[in-house]
């Protein structure tokens, strides 16, 4: 579908003139110039493609990616570096309880309730470039192109930077998200503790960024959040945006074996209490557990740990960590149900006892009806290849969308490899995302349109 | 059999009448006389008891073990402790270049070779209380009770510490025999680093245990060395003792993968470089070797880690390692074929690209037979229930049979429970065995007496 000047389906019309209903005149060949004007507007891919290479030198790792952990020094440089551009775009800039970063550009409506887009800053500790970065940088890139057309918007727009979104060093994924919809308690997240005992309240007061905002969701009308798929599926179809409908249902699990320590070499094998036997057991089993529940069923076991891990000696201990999805409801609750039968089955194989506990869970969930609509919408103006698509990974959209109407933009990322150094875009698809955004963000912030 | 007093066999007599030969008086009954007289002493096990239970102290555990790991503080302390021992026993005290200590009792004759004993007073991480301990303090109190006595020997008497055995902080287990011996360079321990980088030469000097004496066997008659035996076959069979015959083949593997890090939600299973999916098959495999070489075969899986170790990230490098064991030359060499060809089909099923490499090996070993038969002769002489046996675990009494006649003494423990802070000996155990010890040396220290 061209961009502008094509020849619309009128659903599609509709949804198009409402852009323009509020904002511009009302006369109505003045106002589908107006449309064509805004509907002709594109953000500056140089712009931001030169900030998310300037941000990736902050915690940059020799392999190419990114370290920059939650509320780490690199962490806290980057959460400035991204501040000091809001301030130079004219945003008024709020930190909150949680450290959470609303970079607000003010609408021209009295006390409208805000647009609102973002995600995160901080990474694994070898993570990649673009990985929550992207989206922040391509909602800077939003506010950027409004200033530099000189658009109002009736709703003011927030550009925000969720903190700890990754819960790799505390472990709690989308803390700051979870925090501000009210699904995290605040005191819980600020006790949580990485693994040299520090707490999130030390390091928000360390970095500086304990803000003094409630974390609580104020006046929101619609929220997006722009990021890379993390996934192969875009590429691989050779679509441009993917309409994120929903995200699929997640948890992650520790699991705590009890053995035995033993010389490596006396102890008959039959008279060990060796955990790694019940692992060896189990194993297959989860693997076997994702491809039954195929092919949507993911199984990921990423962390191993022995204990005391001396090579001749048989561990005292054994923690694993398992992370279960799928997007059917029936299929996760079965899964998680095979999980538990297969490391009770083979704990008791060996005599072991054993600890389980799901450390994190993420229902899944259907995004809002209006934003789905909006971005699609918004692709449907840029003129995009697109696909419908369920969300593998939590956002911390995910959190929003338990509060206020949300929804999600993905574009390709490079192999769909994510959650490392190598993790890859092109320029192109950077562009054409910020651009769905800005067409998403502009649809629900010009007027206060009553839709079906 | 009766301790003394008893109806001797020729054979046993044979021998036993040699220890008298050369320090008594010749006329036959004054030599029968002085022999029971000598074979009647025992050592003081409340002394040694009370030694084990002071050093345990030191480096102690919550869980009643102890954490003495090669070199640290708590290593040092130790070691000064058994040095303060030795010097109030009247023993000259030399360390030498790798920090291996060496207490002597000097004997009569000039320049005689030195009959020696010792073991180590490091432990692993979560360790117990008599693993090495116990034969460097069965040594001792060898000393002190010929000292309580006023008995001399024609040879000199050498209590040797060894240092680091366990090879746990630096990698290289029973480091200091091995270059005492000539099986490892003295500057290749040095460069052994820990997991915080600190070289074995530089925590030497730091500790001040770095000694002047060059690291080489001077002149030694015997060696023994006592010793737990770390599993449980003495103690099911109701045995005292082992004398022990000789030690398994056996080396330590550490397997690498490197697979690609991937995000745990949207990247599908059939996609994914997953080392833990080349666990999965291996494991069970490995667990199935040992069974296939069974009952003597060994393997053990003592460490296992996951790289970057986030639990929604795939791991993009899986490390474990894999110490195999077995007595039998022909099945050990099996064993190892078959652990290599395991790894490479594994990581060919999932294309994942591997290393492998053996980073310490002891081949298995006879232990002396004059040394084993005086051990065999002391059981004998103290009375007590033993039984042949091959050790499971390698000792520094390994390394030093590859340049002097050597052996060992067993004495069972708990359960078998080794490398364990619950580990545990009885003190009528650590007494007989001290007992053997006692009277395997006198017998090699008393006299010159040439043997069939």
């Amino acid at each position: 579908m061209a961009a502008f000047g094509s020849i619309l389906a009128p659903a599609v019309k509709d949804h198009r003139s409402e852009i323009c209903d509020n904002v511009l005149p009302s006369e109505q060949s003045g106002k589908n110039q107006a449309m064509n004007d805004l509907e002709s507007i594109r953000i500056n891919g140089d712009r931001l493609w030169s900030r998310l290479m300037r941000i990736a030198q902050v915690g940059a790792t020799p392999a190419g990616g990114c370290n920059r952990q939650a509320l780490t020094d690199e962490d806290v440089e980057g959460r400035e570096l991204f501040i000091s551009w809001c301030r130079q775009a004219g945003c008024d800039v709020r930190i909150d309880e949680i450290g959470n970063i609303f970079a607000r550009r003010p609408g021209t409506g009295h006390d409208s309730p805000a647009v609102m887009t973002g995600s995160h800053l901080d990474t694994q500790p070898t993570g990649g470039r673009f990985d929550g970065i992207y989206g922040v940088l391509a909602g800077l890139e939003v506010i950027e192109t409004l200033n530099d057309r000189g658009i109002p918007t009736r709703h003011p727009i927030d550009v925000v930077v969720w903190t700890n979104e990754e819960g790799c060093r505390f472990d709690t994924a989308m803390m700051g998200s979870a925090v501000w919809s009210g699904n995290l308690p605040l005191e819980e997240a600020y006790a949580l503790r990485d693994q040299d005992g520090h707490s999130v309240l030390e390091e928000l007061d360390r970095g500086g960024h304990r803000g003094r905002f409630p974390a609580t969701p104020g006046s929101v009308k619609a929220a997006f959040e722009a990021h890379i798929e993390q996934g192969p599926v875009l590429e691989q179809g050779g679509e441009s945006i993917g309409i994120v409908t929903g995200v699929q249902h997640m948890s992650r699990h520790r699991v705590v074996i009890e053995g035995q320590e033993a010389h490596a070499g006396p102890t008959p094998m039959a008279l060990r209490k060796d955990p790694v036997m019940a692992l060896a057991s189990t194993l297959p089993k989860l693997y076997a557990l994702a491809e039954a529940h195929g092919p949507d069923g993911r199984v990921t076991i990423g962390c191993i740990k022995t204990l005391p891990g001396s090579s001749n000696t048989v561990p005292g201990r054994l923690v694993y960590t398992v992370d279960i999805r799928h997007p059917e409801e029936a299929q996760y609750i079965a899964m998680l149900g095979e999980l538990r039968e297969y490391i009770a089955a083979s704990c008791g194989e060996f005599g072991l006892s054993w600890h389980h506990d799901c450390f994190w869970q993420s229902p899944g969930l259907t995004f809002h009806k209006e934003c789905i609509q909006a971005v699609r919408t918004a692709v449907e103006i840029v003129g995009l290849s697109h696909r419908d698509m369920i969300s593998g990974a939590g956002h911390d959209a995910c959190n929003l969308a338990s509060r206020v109407p949300a929804s999600m933009i993905f574009i390709p990322c490079e192999n769909g490899i994510s959650h490392n150094e190598a993790e890859s875009i092109k320029t192109e698809a950077a562009t054409a995302g910020a651009n769905v955004l800005l067409h998403a963000m502009l649809h629900q912030a010009s007027g206060d349109v009553q839709r079906a």
